[in-house]
């Protein structure tokens, strides 16, 4: 058992989730260095066991989540403070955990550990996508692509915020769940590989206000983004090396802003919790598994295609 | 009957709104120049019924409203453009106007003309509030001062984006009908004075992420305002001279930015035409006219406390 | 000689400046469509002779200018006001030409006809890069690409902000020339392939906060930018369909905003020029035709390299 | 000898500057609660000579500065990060002081400690003022209240931010000096006291883009300050509680935005520090003491007016 420094916090893990940054860690296909012998995964909710000396910000008892940057307070990302939990320094798939408290968020209380533990990665992301620079509010339009962990969160914050929301699926079953979930409109991108044309003539020629590019599919999400947009660049993850380049001029004549989006700040972490807080909002699982079961559960999101995040309950 | 220039129009009004301005401008006391005989009232909705030559904005038939500041088109006010209708160019209590097609926007379709004329002053102004600089959104909280015009549509949008929303009101049957409107809670000022420490209680000590002041009690919203918030200054208009002093230290001590917003442009006016078609608003009106009663809507306006807007129908 | 009508004035034209994006209609390989039998060139600076009614922004004699989009007055770009002199109306390369009061600016004192005549494109498109969406100051490094017209704008607007100026260019004569106006380093890139990393030596690792892409080399400029830095996009005209096409992984790594930029609103003209005004700022003219040697200064202006602008006076 | 704990760092402090702030605390009539017992002064500079386990952000014999919020890293200012130096938490007059390294900026090379131990609170406050929400830039006018330290500094940054700097004072040599440094205008307030229509009268009816408001002299700020300009508002330290208060109609009338200002951030020091290093700034010293004079030092900054900052060298 470890034992918390000063600003330390010892934490008991309650629930890890795994994401395709994961996967990719596993497969040596994550495109940043990782460091061997870590603790794996940056995704964790747990309970406070212990402080160390001039811990301010939590107290045992309480229940929080790390940020995927431990070191990133606020502001905007730099390089200093990029360290990352599970592949820089050691990440939460463990009993308990040491972090800094100044890493730490508490998390919202109508959620269980295994739904806060969906957060930290994917909820943030989308989070910080449509927060961080231009914020679509009512009147305006977002465009999701596909139903992936970022994309639901991105469909459920957008719709909290006030904005209509169109997303891309390729399966009738996913758009129903999507709709449920508030999607105003649905395209089927197989049926319609234009689909930035469908996007355009839903808001009346103008295209989307804010695209959440995380389909690794460029080029079409420039054609569907609004004069003066913004699409908010996550997808490069989901396509691989198999993302197509994107040629200038249909960059060019976006005529947008193009946001490279990485996860967020512990600050921006804390903002998402209390909006999520006071919309009782709750992350779409697809499957938890047991402590034990952690490979199988790894093995279950490689294998297949989820709607909602696969997570691992150390209950 | 007026006929249109270039890139005139000529509108058929169907319906004005009395807003607090057309009373200090009846009775003398509107702080700005008003130019004697004009045509008065800012606020209307019509049917264009025809065009002047390069006229592409707009088509016969097609209903609209004018901004109220006929030449502010987009980006930041400036000097050159702030002509007012009804105080230093022509209103709009007429049967027959002639506008700019650059002053017009096309009226959400789910409103009426009556509905649709209660929106150039006071939505405008408090869309401009809450989108302008800093919009809040999910996790935010507005605080709203009173239920005046502006109040209502303050309460009406801060509640599309997803912010929480505290509302001060005298009157428990009106904080009734707020909370019905989707105010998250309501203080009462008259029994608790303190009102800003309910604020932040209500907030967990932060205080209000963002105060649209209409009342002029500018130093209690200073009080109440979180550090780095925001306060959209309105106020004045309705204190008038009455309106206390701020006083140098509140002022300092709130760590806040005080933003002093004067309605807004005709590509704000788009926007906001645009949220509230998208969610089917409505605006709240107390009563309608018919046209020979201007006057008498004025009386009533002018009487006492209405809950929404007085408006005038020419149909 | 034409008549102004309502809000129209009559200029007469003193001078024209040829861009790249003349030579592309006249070779027809402009990427946007262009309307035969229009007066061409988009850029020209005259002398108002008569105004039409109700024209209050200026008078006879008064010197001005037009912006490329005569209909872009404020705020952002949007699809209504996309006309272009010189390709979707008529353009400058005439005597005596009618414009719309709302296109016009007043041109800075100190500058002569032909000189003013060499701002509305490459110097605005300089300015919004610089001041649109993230200005770069002091303690901030700009990195510009090549000795072109917009980045000769680039760099002097860069050096009166404060920020530090890196310039990439192939000619040790020229790298002199940027040095006097005050680039603060440069890099040759043909002797230097790497030069990103170069830049990034420059700043400490950081990379530049802001890179001006006018070279059609994005993947590079991506590679230089700052974490969270801009990359103004323009680069696009010069390198035409031969520009490279970006790899996802380069852009997402960047971390950066890539910003589209479109020339400017007259707005944001209006305040250039001032900024012109106050620094004494003059553009670097490389040759001055005569009117009647149009066809040659564009045969000139397509025939090579030049440092600066290539600008035909009517005097 | 006090020994730094893990992520601590020792510093031998070699110099410190004295403030207003510091006057108040003395008298006793600053406006935050001061601790009893404290090690006072929140500024100062000194080299690095231990540090303890984990600290990677300095290294022996490296010289800073500490923020005045030494837990004030970066982002907005929240409740949780004001502590402060010399009034919550132990101060630099002292000869070692142990200090977070997160408090720490490296100073510019150019500066000794005791120009470098003027920065931590007045340059920052203006930097943060001048940078914060709104950047002054090239063609921008800055009104600058009198010539405390703060304004000298704003003076100096606005200047190398390429602003047009237009300065009040009431003593003509003092107007010689600060147009020495760069000011392109100077107003005398006591034979002017209708000073805000000379701002006007020198911006073309405009007003002041940017406001850095030191005198508490707010009502006339906000009649100098232009439509949508900012005033950032520090005056309330200098003017104290005779500072007027400012009547609703001059604030709404004004149209501008007021920002309360603050100090700043670690990483707004470091980003002011990466400027004055570029442009080899130096700050304004009335006069240095040596470290037993600190009392002297103190009562000399009380006894009259100054030109320029105090400092205690430890020298």
């Amino acid at each position: 058992m470890p034992r918390p420094g000063p600003r330390q916090v010892l934490i008991r893990v309650r629930a890890n989730a795994i994401s395709h940054r994961e996967g990719m860690i596993l497969s040596g296909t994550y495109p940043l260095p990782v460091k061997p012998g870590l603790v794996p995964l940056c995704e964790g909710a747990g309970e406070v066991v212990a402080v160390g000396e001039e811990v301010r910000r939590v107290r045992p008892g309480e229940r929080v989540a790390a940020n995927v940057f431990p070191r990133w307070i606020d502001g905007p990302l730099r390089w200093e403070v990029t360290d990352q939990l599970g592949s820089s320094v050691d990440g939460l798939l463990t009993e308990y955990a040491v972090l800094d408290e100044d890493a730490l968020v508490h998390i919202p209380e109508h959620l269980s550990y295994t739904e806060a533990a969906a957060l930290p990665l994917a909820a943030l992301t989308a989070w910080n996508a449509l927060t961080g620079v231009r914020a679509p509010g009512p009147g305006e339009t977002v465009l999701i692509l596909g139903s992936g962990s970022v994309s639901l969160f991105a469909l459920q914050f957008a719709k909290l915020a006030g904005a209509r929301v169109i997303v891309t699926t390729s399966c009738e079953e996913r758009a129903e769940r999507l709709r449920e979930m508030g999607a105003d409109a649905t395209v089927d991108y197989h049926k319609v590989p234009d689909w930035p044309d469908v996007v355009r003539a839903l808001t009346g020629g103008r295209g989307a206000d804010h695209v959440v590019e995380v389909a690794g599919d460029l080029r079409r999400s420039l054609r569907a983004v609004a004069l003066e947009g913004q699409v908010s660049y996550i997808g490069f993850w989901l396509a691989g090396p198999d993302a197509r380049p994107v040629d200038c001029a249909t960059l060019f004549f976006s005529g947008c802003l193009v946001r490279c989006v990485a996860i967020g700040s512990r600050s921006q972490f804390a903002a998402m919790n209390l909006a999520v807080e006071e919309h009782l909002l709750r992350p779409v699982l697809d499957r938890v598994f047991g402590f034990e079961e952690a490979r199988e559960a790894c093995d279950y999101f490689l294998s297949g295609r989820r709607f909602g995040r696969v997570v691992v309950s150390h209950e």
